[in-house]
């Protein structure tokens, strides 16, 4: 391990665009980089690779991975034997319910892991690549729980209650539309052929280029003007 | 898995006296019960055995041992290398300093887990052995804590934010003395033989007697006036 700067953050990284673009940010604001993957046994765990080049291309201190199983709580097609929706028709952003890739509490979970590391790192700035414009479904990315949770946090922790350090909750991609996430970690010269998307990954290990998130990806490429390079 | 009633509850068990209690006083609330453990790898894992044995004799309708690392994150005695303190002299509960034994957000993260279990099972009550008198050290166990994490967790949820189901977090030792407590238990009914407390069981596996946890344990059975069926 490296040594870090004295000014810490933990980024929860996925693999995905946006917390890839997230982690892009934080290390052009100078941040010393802890990153946080999970997994927690989703179907798309092929991220999991992603996240792991993404973390090594950007040069972080640490990249840590927690492994637990979340199929055992379940509620998700993420974890559980629910299919993932498929569609041809065009994305709505301003969505009217809560897509079953929800996962229950997901965000809270990641969060608070990434609280405790920060408390024994001394990070103060916890990054997330919550967004509530192109994937305003889900409850854990708007940004009244984002502050919610930071109130929470700063009353959790020794380090906060005793005064030595305070935690915020960053979400620089928040009000940003899928488009201008990729413009602008393409003009941090980030190398998005690193990022997985697929929730649904074909037998060949391809994106289904159906789901979701392969939408929103097209759709942010696309908007970007910018060719995806796993196109 | 039996059929549960309506009104269901998650109970945080960790195998301890206080948990342990909370988990009566659910049950004798009439809640459906959901009791949920981790094995986070921590030094007094025999704490998981009392989780199922008191699971067990409270008829609950599942019991889920969610499992993770959390030496990787460390920072804490019961998880670091990093040494559980004894002592001879008198306990002090009006703490000035956070005991070593803290763990980084550690209630942040299990009542995280709740939270997802809750939201999948339709259980609006989550309750916690959270105690603010005899074992104040912790800051994750202070009402305004506790009051932060519902406002939090009633903004992070899809049933919550669709109107649905309201998250209660129900901690009713909060303001009970261990030797109220282990009263309470024992007025209900409850077997304490069952519960374990040390965090750093003799090679022999019988408790230390010396850890703050020990000392607090046997402060409460002399305070209850019951003799301590483990010792």
């Amino acid at each position: 391990m490296k040594k870090a700067d004295d000014r810490r953050a933990v980024v929860l990284l996925s693999g995905g665009i946006d917390s890839a673009t997230t982690l892009a940010i934080a290390k052009a604001e100078g941040y010393g980089l802890f990153a946080l993957s999970f997994d927690y046994h989703q179907r798309h765990r092929r991220e999991l690779e992603s996240a792991s080049m993404v973390a090594s291309a950007l040069g972080v201190f640490e990249h840590l991975v927690m492994t637990f199983d979340l199929r055992e709580i379940g509620g998700s097609a993420l974890t559980a034997g629910i299919e993932v929706p498929k569609q041809n028709k065009e994305l709505k952003s301003n969505r009217e319910t809560i897509p079953v890739t929800y996962v229950p509490a997901r965000n809270t979970i990641f969060l608070s892991f990434a609280l405790s590391w920060a408390e024994v790192l001394g990070a103060g700035d916890i990054f997330i690549g919550a967004n509530a414009v192109d994937y305003s479904g889900y409850p854990d990315c708007r940004p009244e729980y984002l502050t919610a949770f930071e109130a929470m946090a700063n009353l959790a922790t020794k380090v906060s209650v005793e005064g030595r350090l305070r935690f915020a909750i960053r979400a620089p991609l928040l009000s940003m539309t899928k488009g201008e996430i990729i413009r602008k970690g393409a003009d941090l010269g980030f190398d998005y052929s690193l990022t997985w998307s697929c929730y649904d990954p074909r037998p060949d290990g391809k994106p289904c280029g159906s789901c979701d998130s392969c939408l929103f990806r097209a759709k942010g490429f696309a908007e970007a003007g910018i060719k995806d390079p796993l196109a």
